[in-house]
Formats: structure tokens, C-alpha cells, sequence
């Protein structure tokens, strides 16, 4: 088959007229990491650099794999060298979805069939760089353009949510909500967390003497983040913090991390988890989704962590995290009265998270294989083992998890088409009958998060 | 393909024919949970609800997850309701075995081809009542519809077997087994533990003093269930309790249990211990084989467990969980004297106890994926897995692990299908000759339970 | 398909015309444990027991599992009957890739196309004696006709290298290289270490005080298979030990051990974490490659170690074996500074380490899947998923890991054809052109160890 075909990632007739139902239909986004800013000020991308590659560590690490220096991914070259760079090393990324999403993209967005590669880079390069000048290329234009409904960012407590407002009175008017990620308010072990703190302060201008005026103050901005349309909250942690925990435990463990005293190990995760527990509280009180993303252990490649700062690719995930012990206090505490979404990193995991949403009913959600993990073979291999614990039914629909607009109709694109070649299989093994893989793969791609998380 | 078709599962010609050789095969089902005395009274299933449902938790998990109430599961509700419940919930459980497998059962058991909806739950309620009171569809015959040559039920050591025994004078003589399962002698750490070992006392008509004593009951029931035809044990564990404990250690954690002192979890583990080194002798004393299903981590989901009791959806399992250290002391100690089937829940254990079993030789062998890895793709993975470390013809052969009598063909049709299709594979990619994959087949479903286990 | 037909492995026509593109590549063998003895004595099998199973752990463990005694095995039975045993279980072990390959050697080494078994045992024994007796039956003759370019055997600090040495003047000067693998300088917890450090004391003509005495010793010897054409070091490691630990407290381990004083588990792996970072730094001086073999827990079963001694068939993997914390502070300290290749035995360790390989950039590699891994399955599921985290073309090359000449070409033509179905399938879903997989393809089986390991 040619690279990118019609056919692409589907394996069969039947999983081909699946992908024709759901491919059109609009994009639920519900957990991304846009850039609001750029959304409310409707920027144009100056390149293709900036669109595909400037703010995404998944090219920067395929590049590094390559022997890319950093001074053409993160450094001070120019974004014509860098994306030529990127245009040499392509080529051996075959194999990566890295190198089918930007291909996806060009195809998609520009009408491009080239692949990338040395001889390509500059053609390229002038075409893109005149199609981004387009009025129809505008980051409100792409987000239009790619069909997406809804989209949810994830912001910090203490953000304003200025931009977010603008976007109201934009095109976009309805379609981008914001999210609540209170993960630096938890993060006690964290250096510059009594900075946050004195910033969380300045938020609700006051003065923090207990932990429980941190969790008033995030009270307060969890109720503005609801003005503001918010709908969920996020939070992204090594291990799940779901033990329960005292208050007056917390508030010690506060305490002293306030003086600058040192905590142990177990005072953390205390901490950790006495937040994490009243966060789930304020959602379960207003009907909100509690989204955990797990797993992720960050900056383990100190380098990256001390030249370039956190996130920039040095964040990896172990299969021996635990898992079942830490989270099983939280599920049982919420137990049918929050909308949990559970989402891995590790595909050891996912074995163990199936068969817990399976056993806590109808409000304990599988999300989809996340970041290193959501490639066509990692979403396959989730997509077709959980249906066999859990109800598939039940996953909490496709996420973008990305910062990259310009990727997000790419991304869906790959989940809809593994969806349907995975529920198509099991309809060419006389696993269900095709009416009703109709009905899943189309309530999964769009009704299913609609609903979830109320996106309407 | 059409749901259900001949064809089900089977991916090519090769393992529709391998499927055709053993299709009609009697079952050896080795290990499940049939309700004896239901089987010794020859029962009717009063309608579809009873037979299908209302034993098999399996049904209520999948049907919780898309908002079924317990009223209507497990509560007050009556069962035509509750057949009203499940057919309005079941189109959205394909690509769960449930669905697969209860169709099944309408379709082999009934003649029924309906798909079950919120349009055809009348009929089938009508159809199936009528049908379930017919002669031909009495507990007994079915068992013999279904083909079943040897089955082995799941019993406690102070169990009477006055089922089993009547059994004998049935048209099932020879067919049903008991299965000496002393979980509950074992189960120091329950809170019921005290008065299990009176009701051992009374069935001894003894008075423990020591360890000893425990041990010597369970000697006398041990020879007792071999009286009444038994051939194996079976011991459900969260980690298997393989460690080598001295009978003192032992003997003081026993002694301080049974005056109601707490135990640490080191003398919970070393009486656990203890007591499966002592029932694994005396198995390697008579030629029994050991049977340990590992990994299941209980009643995690409180409410459950205080609604409806123990086992009742709560069940999880956890790729943490530790298997060689524990496990391998037992291994070491009955090397080559005692045949052990080991079964495991979580896939991603599967690895670990594949080398394990292929370290061991010719008596240490690798069980059927299990609970709620016992679906197509449970199976399909480990059948793929296994061979390629240990030796296929080894595995212990398919086992129900059922409560529920009408499901026995559809769960060994499911495993000689995927097995048929896995092998199948191999054939077509020139692993292995035909007439070897016909054998090795055959000998699966067949030979293999029927020797390992003595059903002769 | 016929049993080892032409399309063998290969599903569909891309992959068929990616293999032929390199079947007939060189092998490049980069890690095995090879007799080199044997080889510079250019010596002949005695027969097909000896070039087949007399050396071959993998053959013994499967024979065991079909109950083959161990006189028939490592006993002191004659060949003839232990190839008569071995034909005899032969058609039991269908699924295993010992049955494949064996069957591929008779196949491409000797032309014979029957399969072993009971029948056929005597016409093939006879036939391959007189094959073997054949002067290009020779080992170097078969190291020859296999295509070998370059391979390294396994070699201890201590050992001569004179029959390294011996082959530079034979017809295999030039392919066959030394591995510096310090396991036993490491291994303080054995027994047998003081021994071994008084053979290293001989071999530099010294007495070490002190743990410098001992990394200088381990220098001169590193030194001295630099001058013998080595090129990378080897570590069979349970846990890799890449901790930092200070000269003092390794000294201290050092110096109680030499005593014959027991150490706590602590020492022991702050001994051992500190000469493997000691060995890494000559690797990383020499610009050698540093190769972590990880994960086998080795000799669990007593009395094979017993009665045969260690590596006999007693070794496992285990799932729960942490392999990020003890591995990243050894990947910190060199980071891009060594060329490190790392191989694991459990499949469920892929995850990590393929995440682990992608976060550190050009110069740490997933190596090919290793020893009970390293099936068709095994192979396949790492290929599948490690390009869809890490670069695909990174990965560092097939390894036959094998004590067994007669091998290696079947060894690698499972890996080639495994690649190419693997690599065909992604063009067949239209996820890479044909051009840039039968770059990658060509690139993986030849180029990328060729590079990587500088054997040029």
C-alpha cells in the first residue's frame, strides 16, 4: 500500500467502512495542552518549524535518537537549519507515529504528498511557509478547519483565564474550555513550591497558615475555573496519591514544608494525597471529570532537566510503578459518586487499570493509551485487550494530549482508524455484528466524551 | 463475517480445519464452581435469568459498568426484570466475552440466533422458559448435551460430598469430581478464620492443640475426598505462600490466632506457608495434582463487599505482585514429585511463570489464562506466548473455572476455536507441519487434562 | 504452508521482497558464546547430537519438559541414544523455536528436509555423521558458508585470548573478536569470587589491597583485548547495578569480602555498582561499546545447579525485577559519552527500557530481544512496539547469544524474517514507503551492528 493511503491502518473492508462512519464526524478534544494565548490572539505559525516542531519534545527526542544536536531542536539556530535538520534525520524515523503524524499533517493541511527528507526539505519549506500566511491557516482556522466541537486545555489554578474569555467572543466562541491542573499546588518535594504557594496567595490575596486555607484557595479557583466553563480537573502524578490521609497529618506536613523544613518521603505522599482527595471532592461536588495521569516519572535525564528545563524529553515510565494500592483508597472513598478517568503511560499497566474500572461500575473510566503510549501498535493492543475486561464502551474517548495544534486532527485520525481496524477485526471474527461496531465506534469517537464529560 | 458464524474466530482454512478435528471432542473440564447439589437434584434453571445470570458475577460487572442498578442485578427485582435490564444493557457489552459467550449458549443451547436487545428480550424469556422446562435441559443433561466426559467442582475440606456421592447413582456416574480446596483453613488473616477451624474440629470430631492437629484434619478429609474420587487440589492465593516455615514458626502464629491474637503480615504469610507445603505433600503422597491460582487480589471494592459479600465483582489482580521469590521454595521442594498447574489472572505475569514452568521439567506446568484473562484475547496472547518458552503440548488444557453449568461448551467452544486459530497461524507461517499441529491440537483438548489429571 | 517453506514467517508479498533484499547479507554477530577453542582447532562434530544439543542448554530444558531423563541429556548415555531421545520427543515440541531451528540447520547446512522424529532418527544421524566428517563441516568451514563477517565470543579478563590469537592466522583472521565480560570480578556475593580474584592477582602478577589494585588489574586486562581486537564489554547483571558509589565504600566491600567476611546485600551491590561503573569508564575511554545483558535471575532451580552446576536450564526472568532506579544513574553519569546496548529477557521490561532508550538520546540502544525472548514471538512483539517509542533504526542488531556454531545462520534468518514481516506489515498499512523500509530492513541486518560495534 502506498505510505498514507486511504487504506491506511486499515487492515480490512470492514474495518474500512467503520472509519468512513466516524471519519467526519467533529473532534472532541477533552484533555490537550494548548496554547491559549496563541488560540485567543489567533496567531499565524511563521513556519513549518514552529508549527510542527518548535513546542513538541516527541520530535525533539526522535531527532536526539539521531544524533540532532540541541542547538537544532532547542538552540539558537534559525528554524530554516533546524528544519532542515529535521528534514535529513526524517527518514530514519520511519516506524515512529512521529513520523506519520507530520506527514498526516502536511498531507492533511497542505495538500503535501512528498515525503520528508534531505531533497524535499525546501520545497516544502516555501510551501508551507506561503500556505501559513493564509488567512484560512490562522490557529483559529485550523482548529475550525480540523472540525473540532470541543477542546479542553489544561491551565494552572492560578491562571487568569484571560485568554480563555477572549475566545469567547471569538469564532471559536463554545468550543475551548480550560481544565483544572492543580499539580504545582501538590508538589511539596518540588523546590519551587513555596514560591507557588506565595503565588496561590496572591490569587485569593491571602495569607496561608493551615493546609486548609491552600485547599479554600483552590476552592476558590475551582469555582471560577466552573464560571469559566471548566468541566474537569487533571493531574498528572507519578504514582496515584489516593490514601487517605487526615487533615491534621496534611497540615503538618504543610507546615513544616512552609518553614522550608525537610519532609519525608511518607509526609509527601501524605500531602500528595490529602490534595489530590479534596481536589476529588470539589469535582465530585460540582459533577466534574477527575482525570489521573499516571505513571510518568519526570526528568530522569538530568541533562536535559539542567540545560533545558523540565519536560523536554527526559520523561520515561516503569513498569513496577505502583499502581493498585496507592489508588484503590480514592476509588472506594468516590465510589459512584465521581466520573474518574484513569490514563497510563506503561502498557504493563494496563492490564491491572482494566480490570480496576471494571470492578467500580459505570463511573470509573479507562482513558485512552497515553503519550509513549498512544502510537498505533500502543492504542491497538489497549484497544483490544480492554473490551475483554472492561466494557469498551466505557473507554473515555480520544485525547490529543498535545501542544501542537496543527496535530490534532492527525492524532484523532490515527485513533479512528485503529478504533475501526480493531473493531472491524472483531466483526471479520464473528465477535459482534457489524450493526452494532457501527454503534460503538461511532459512540467512541464522538458521543461517548460528549457526554462524559459534558461537553455540550 | 456474521456474528457467531461457523467461521468464529477461526482466521483461515488451516485452523478452520484444525477446529473441525476436535470440535466434537468430549470436555475435561478439570476445575470449576458447579453447584453440586443443584447438579445432584437434577435442577431446572426456573428461566433464562437464573441460568445465564443470576450465579455469574461475571454478568453483573459487565452490566454494572453501563448503569444497571443492583436491584435489578443481585437485589429485590424480579428475574423477568432482570432479563429486561440485561437485554436493553447488552449491545453495549460487545467485544466482552459475556456477550459472546451468552450468545453462544442461546445458539448451541436453544437454537436461538436473536442478538439480545430491548426488541427481542420477550421472546427469548418466552422461548427459553418454555425450553428449560423440557426434559433434555435438566442440569444433568445438559452436562451430557454438552459433551462433558470428566468435570471437577471446587470443595471445601469439611464438605460431606453427600452430592457428589448421589452423583454416582445418576446417569452422571463417573462425570463429576470434588476438588479439595482448604482456602479457608489457610485464611488465618479473615476474620472468620476462628470459627472455619471449629467447623474443622467438629468434622474431625477433634480439638486442635497445635498446628499439628489442623494438619492432621485436613490429612483425614484429604483421604476422605479421595475416597469420594477427588484427584487434585486447588488453593486461590494472592501470592502463592511457597516459603519454607519451620512447623514452630507455624505453630506459634496458630496459637496466638486461635486466642484472637492479631498476627503480623510475616506470621500470617509463614502459616500460609505452612499449611500449602503440608496439603502439597500430602497431593505429592497420592499422586494428586496441586493446583494454584495466583494473583487474584479480593473484594478491593468495599462496597461491594459490604452489600453483597465476598466475590462478588470485587476482584482485581496486580502486575506488581510478587511470584518468584514466594513461589520458587515450593518448586524447589516437591522437584519432580508433585505435578503443579499453575493459573494466573494479571498477562502480564505470564512471562515470568512461562520460564518458570519450562525451568521445571516435565511436572510443573503452565495452567489456562484465567478469570478474567480467559477471553479470546487472554487466550490468544498466552497461547502465542507460552510455546515459544515453555513446550505448548504442557499447558494443563482448558478449564471452565465456571459456576455456571449452561456456559461449559460455550467456554471450552471458545479455547479449542482460539487455540485451532493460533496453532492455525503457526501452520500457515511454516512454523510447524499440519499433521503436528492436528496432534498437538487434539492432545490440547483432550489427552492432556484427561492423563494430567487422572480422569480415566 | 509447508513446514520451513520459502515465505516461512513472511505474511504477506512485502515482506517476501523485503527478506530477499537480505537474506543473503553477512552476519554481523555481535554477542555470542562461542567455543573459541573449538573454532581456532578448526574442529568437526563427531556427530549431530554434539553439533546440535551437546552444548545447548535450550535443547535440554525442552526435552525435560517431555520428560527426557537426564542420563539421555547431560548423562553419561551415548549420542546416538540421545539423538534417538531428543527424535523421539521432537514432534512434542511444535510451537518452540528449537524445533524450528534445529530443523532449519538440518535444512540449510545439510539439505535434509525430513522431519525429526522417532522414524527418522536413525536415517539423519547417519546421514549428518557423514556430512559432519566433510571438510566444509569444519567449524570454521561453517562459520564460512554461513556468511560470518564478524563475530564476538564471551570472554573473561583472565583468559589468554591465544586462540583468538591462533584464528588471525587461520582463514577466519579478522571475523572472530574477544568480549571483555568482568561477571566474575563483579559477583562478591558468589562463593567462588575470592578464587577468581587470586586467578586475577596471577594474571597481572600482583596482590591487591585494595579495590584500586583490583580496577587496575582489570585494566591491564581490558587493555590487552584492546590489542586483541575487542571492541565492547559484556555484563550479565540480575538488577542493573549503575549506582554511584564512592572508592571508599567499595574499598570497604572489598576488604571485609577478601576476608571472608559476610557482606549485606547493600555492600554487595555497592561493590558490583561501582566496578561496572569503573568498566563503563574504560568502555567509554576506548570507545567501546558497553553491553547490559539484564534481568536473568539465574540457578533458581536447586538441583540443577546441584547436580549439573550453574547456566544449566535453571534461569528465569522476573516481572517485577526494578530495572529504571538501579539503571539511571549509571545512563546520567555517561551520558553521550558511552555507547551502551541494553537487553532484557522478560517481555514485560520493553516498555521501560524502549522509553528509557528514547529519553537518552544517539548513543543508548535497545539491543534485539534476548535468550528465552528471543522467539519469533518475542521478537516480533518487541519490533512491533519499540519503533513506536524509540527509533526503530536504533535498535542495535541481532545477536545470536548462542554457545552453538551450527546456529547462527538460523538464528539470524529468524530475526531477518521477523524483521521483515514486522516492517512489511507497517508498509501494508501504509505507515512507511517500501523505499525507506528496505533502507531500515537492510539497515538493521547489517550496517547498523557493523557501525555500532566498529567492526570494519
Amino acid at each position: 500500500m502506498a505510505f498514507l493511503d486511504d487504506r491506511y491502518l486499515l487492515s480490512g473492508d470492514t474495518a474500512v467502512g467503520l472509519y468512513e462512519g466516524v471519519q467526519a464526524l467533529p473532534i472532541i478534544d477533552a484533555h490537550n495542552h494548548a496554547d491559549v494565548r496563541a488560540l485567543a490572539e489567533d496567531r499565524h505559525f511563521s513556519d513549518i518549524w514552529e508549527a510542527e516542531a518548535a513546542t513538541d519534545h516527541y520530535v525533539w527526542e526522535c531527532l536526539r535518537k539521531r544524533g540532532v544536536p540541541e542547538r537544532l531542536l532547542t538552540g539558537a539556530a534559525d528554524n530554516r537549519d533546524k528544519w532542515q535538520a529535521l528534514a535529513e534525520a526524517f527518514p530514519d524515523l520511519v516506524g515512529n507515529p512521529t513520523y506519520e503524524w507530520v506527514h498526516l499533517d502536511l498531507k492533511r493541511r497542505f495538500g503535501i504528498e512528498a515525503t520528508i527528507d534531505r531533497d524535499s526539505a525546501a520545497a516544502i519549506w516555501e510551501r508551507t511557509r506561503a500556505a501559513l500566511a493564509e488567512p484560512g491557516m490562522s490557529q483559529q482556522a485550523l482548529i475550525r478547519a480540523m472540525g473540532v466541537e470541543a477542546m479542553c486545555s489544561t491551565d494552572d489554578p492560578v491562571d487568569s483565564l484571560e485568554h480563555h474569555q477572549r475566545l469567547q467572543s471569538s469564532p471559536l466562541a463554545g468550543v475551548v474550555r480550560p481544565t483544572f491542573r492543580p499539580d504545582r499546588a501538590m508538589a511539596i518535594f518540588k523546590p519551587d513550591w513555596r514560591d507557588y504557594v506565595g503565588r496561590l496567595e496572591q490569587r485569593v490575596n491571602g495569607r496561608f497558615e493551615h493546609v486548609r486555607d491552600l485547599v479554600a484557595a483552590l476552592q476558590v479557583t475551582h469555582d471560577y475555573f466552573a464560571e469559566n466553563r471548566c468541566v474537569a480537573s487533571d493531574h498528572g502524578v507519578e504514582v496515584p496519591y489516593g490514601y487517605q490521609v487526615s487533615e491534621a497529618d496534611a497540615d503538618a506536613a504543610f507546615c513544616k514544608a512552609r518553614r522550608a523544613q525537610a519532609l519525608s518521603p511518607a509526609e509527601c505522599v501524605g500531602f500528595m494525597s490529602y490534595i489530590l482527595n479534596e481536589v476529588a471532592e470539589m469535582d465530585a461536588a460540582k459533577g466534574w471529570v477527575f482525570q489521573l495521569h499516571m505513571g510518568a516519572v519526570r526528568d530522569v535525564r538530568e541533562r536535559l532537566r539542567q540545560d533545558l528545563g523540565p519536560d523536554t524529553g527526559g520523561d520515561v515510565s516503569d513498569h513496577a510503578t505502583e499502581l493498585l494500592r496507592p489508588l484503590n483508597p480514592l476509588l472506594n472513598r468516590f465510589d459512584d459518586r465521581l466520573q474518574i478517568v484513569l490514563y497510563h503511560l506503561n502498557p504493563i499497566h494496563t492490564g491491572t487499570l482494566a480490570q480496576l474500572t471494571r470492578a467500580y461500575g459505570a463511573k470509573v473510566n479507562l482513558g485512552v493509551a497515553w503519550w509513549l503510549n498512544d502510537s498505533w501498535i500502543g492504542m491497538k493492543r489497549q484497544l483490544e485487550y480492554i473490551g475483554s475486561v472492561d466494557a469498551l464502551m466505557n473507554l473515555a474517548g480520544m485525547v490529543s494530549d498535545s501542544r501542537k495544534v496543527m496535530s490534532y486532527g492527525s492524532r484523532h485520525e490515527m485513533f479512528r482508524r485503529t478504533l475501526a481496524d480493531v473493531v472491524g477485526a472483531m466483526v471479520d471474527r464473528g465477535q459482534m455484528p457489524l450493526r452494532l461496531a457501527e454503534r460503538l465506534v461511532t459512540h467512541l469517537c464522538y458521543e461517548r466524551p460528549k457526554t462524559l464529560f459534558g461537553l455540550v
